[in-house]
C-alpha cells in the first residue's frame, strides 16, 4: 500500500473567464473525470470568489479520494503571471490591482496551486491533448472578446523575462490605425480581429452601405454572430467584414511566423465560428506577406478541443510539468 | 596523461560574411587566441572556398596541438540552418542552392562542424561573453546591409520547427509600404532599417529637399556613412533620414517585445554607428507602441563585442553546447 498508484493521481484544472469559471478533475491521461462551474462576476472580492469555488469544488475533491490524491491545482486566468503567481490588473475580471491568486488558493485548498495566463493554459492543453499533439513549435491565437495568445517554442511555453510574453493581440498590425477602446493604442490586432473589433467594422460598413442586410438589425444586435448570419445568407457587406478581419489577421500571422517559425498556428475562440469567411482571407494574406522561405509550410488550423476543456486540461497539466 | 585538461581544449569559430570570412581559435573562457581571415567572394564554388579556408586555418590548428585538441568547428553564416547543417539559397553568398556546408567541412577538416545562422551565432556570443551576459531572454537585431536577428527565450535560441526562426528583418512594419529590392515584399523592416534602406530613404529625401547637404555628394556616395557625416554637421534632412529609420525600427521592436517579452534588445552592425540619431527615435516609438504592461522595462542597447568577434565566439560556443 505504500506504492503510489499513478493512475489514481489527479489534478484540479480551473479556467477563469470574465463571466464563468469552469473546473474539472483531470487524470494523467488528460481525461476530465468530473466538471463544475461557478459565475466569476458574482463575487466582488477575490476572497469571496475563492470561498465559493472551494465550496463547489470540495465535493469533487472528496469524490476522488480527498486532497491527498491531488498533485496540485492548475489555473488559467486572464493576465495571470506564471512566475509570480499573481493576476495583474485584469480588465475583464471584477477584482482590481495585483492579486496573489496562487498563494490565496494554496492557503484555502491546502493543495499547491500553479497559475498561468488563459491562452498559455489553452496552448498547453492543445499540445498535450489537442490539435498540436506532438508539435514542439506552434502558436495559439484565441479570438474572443479580446485576442490572446500562447507561444510554444522548442516544446516550451515562452514566458519572457517577466512572465508576460505572448501578448500578440496588442501587436500593431496597422500603424496609426484604429484606436483601441481600452489601451488607446493605434492599429492593434485586437482592434480588428476580436469579436469587439468585428462589431466595430460591421457597424462602420453597414453605415456606408445602406443596402446591406446588416441594416435590418438594431445597433446593439450587431456582433460577430449576426454578421455570420448575414454572411451565410450571402450578404456581400457581411462577407467583406470577415474578409477584412481575415486580412488583418493574416498580415499579423505572417509576422508571427517569421518570428518563431512554427509548424502550425491554432485558432481558437468564438470568432472562429465564422469558419472559411475568416480562415480563407487570413491564409491568403499570411502567405502573401511571408518571406518565400516560409510559404506553404505553416498549417493554419482550428482548435480541436472545447474551449473550456483546453484550458482545464492545460491548466491541470501545468501541475505535472512543474 | 590520460586526464583531459579542459583549459587546453579549444574550438574553431568561423564567421562567414558576404565579403570576408573571419575565423579564430577560442578557448572555454571565450578568449580568441588567434585569428585569421579569407575573402568569401574570391571563390566560385564552395569546395574551392573550403579548400582555401583549410589551407589558411591549418597552421592555427597545428599551433594549438592539432585537430585532436579541437572539440569542434562552429560556423555562423547567412541563411544557415542549425538543424540540417545546410546553407540555403543565400542571396549574399556566391554559392547558390542548398549547400551541405557542415558535412563538407567535417569531411575536409576531420573535426565535427556545427553551423547556424550568423545572427544566431552573434546572439549566442553576446549571451556568453557580451552585453547579454546572464540574460535568458533577449533579442539581437543586426543592422547591416540587411537586417538579421537572433532570439533567445528561456536561455535558448529559438530555431522554430524548421530551423529558420528569427527572420525579423522580413517582418512587415508598414503594410503596402516600400517594395523590397530582392524579396518583393512590401514594407518590411529590412526595406527601411538596413544600410540599403537608409540609402533609399536618403536619396528620396535629398531629391525632395534641394537645400540638404546630402545634395553635395554624387548619387553613388549616398549611404549610411555619408548621411551620418551630414547629420553630425547638423543637416536637418540627414537627421530626419535617421529619425524616420528609427521610427520604423522602434515600431517593429514594440511588436517583438510583445511577442517574447525580452529583458533587452541588442542592436548590432554597421548602422548603429549613427548612435543616438537612430537610437532615440527607436526608443521613443518602441515605447509608444507598447502595451502599457511592457513600457519602460526593456533595455535597448548596443552590442559590446566587435562584430566579427561576437560571431566567432558564438559560433565556437555552439560546439560546446551541442
Amino acid at each position: 500500500m505504500s506504492l503510489i498508484d499513478l493512475s489514481r493521481r489527479v489534478a484540479l484544472g480551473i479556467d477563469i473567464g470574465g463571466t464563468n469559471t469552469k473546473f474539472g478533475v483531470v487524470n494523467h491521461r488528460g481525461e476530465v473525470l468530473e466538471k463544475g462551474s461557478i459565475k466569476t462576476d458574482d463575487y466582488e472580492t477575490v476572497e469571496e470568489f475563492i470561498d465559493a469555488l472551494y465550496e463547489k469544488a470540495s465535493p469533487l475533491i472528496e469524490n476522488f479520494g480527498g486532497k491527498d490524491s491531488f498533485d496540485g491545482i492548475g489555473v488559467g486566468a486572464p493576465d495571470a503571471n506564471y512566475y509570480t503567481g499573481t493576476i495583474d490588473h485584469a480588465p475583464n475580471l471584477p477584482w482590481k490591482g495585483v492579486i496573489r491568486f496562487s498563494d490565496l488558493m494554496t492557503a484555502k485548498f491546502n493543495i499547491p496551486c500553479t497559475i498561468t495566463n488563459d491562452a498559455n493554459a489553452a496552448a498547453y492543453g492543445e499540445m498535450l491533448f489537442g490539435a498540436a499533439r506532438g508539435m514542439k513549435d506552434f502558436i495559439m491565437i484565441t479570438l474572443g472578446t479580446g485576442v490572446g495568445s500562447g507561444i510554444v517554442a522548442g516544446g516550451k511555453l515562452i514566458y519572457g523575462h517577466d512572465g508576460f510574453a505572448g501578448e500578440l493581440g496588442h501587436t500593431i498590425v496597422k500603424p496609426g490605425g484604429r484606436k483601441h477602446w481600452s489601451t488607446g493604442s493605434e492599429g492593434s490586432l485586437e482592434a480588428y480581429a476580436s469579436a469587439t473589433g468585428i462589431t466595430i467594422t460591421a457597424k462602420k460598413m453597414r453605415a456606408e452601405f445602406p443596402e446591406s442586410m446588416l441594416n435590418q438589425y438594431p445597433e446593439d444586435a450587431i456582433n460577430s454572430k449576426t454578421v455570420h448570419e448575414c454572411a451565410l445568407k450571402g450578404d456581400a457587406i457581411a462577407i467583406e467584414v470577415f474578409r477584412y478581419t481575415g486580412q488583418k489577421l493574416g498580415e499579423a500571422l505572417a509576422n508571427f511566423v517569421m518570428f518563431s517559425s512554427p509548424e502550425a498556428i491554432l485558432l481558437f475562440g468564438g470568432v472562429i465560428k465564422a469558419g472559411d469567411f475568416i480562415l480563407k482571407p487570413a491564409k491568403l494574406h499570411m502567405e502573401r506577406n511571408l518571406f518565400p522561405l516560409f510559404r506553404n509550410k505553416v498549417k493554419l488550423v482550428f482548435s480541436e478541443l472545447e474551449e473550456a476543456d483546453a484550458a482545464i486540461l492545460g491548466a491541470s497539466a501545468l501541475v505535472w510539468e512543474k
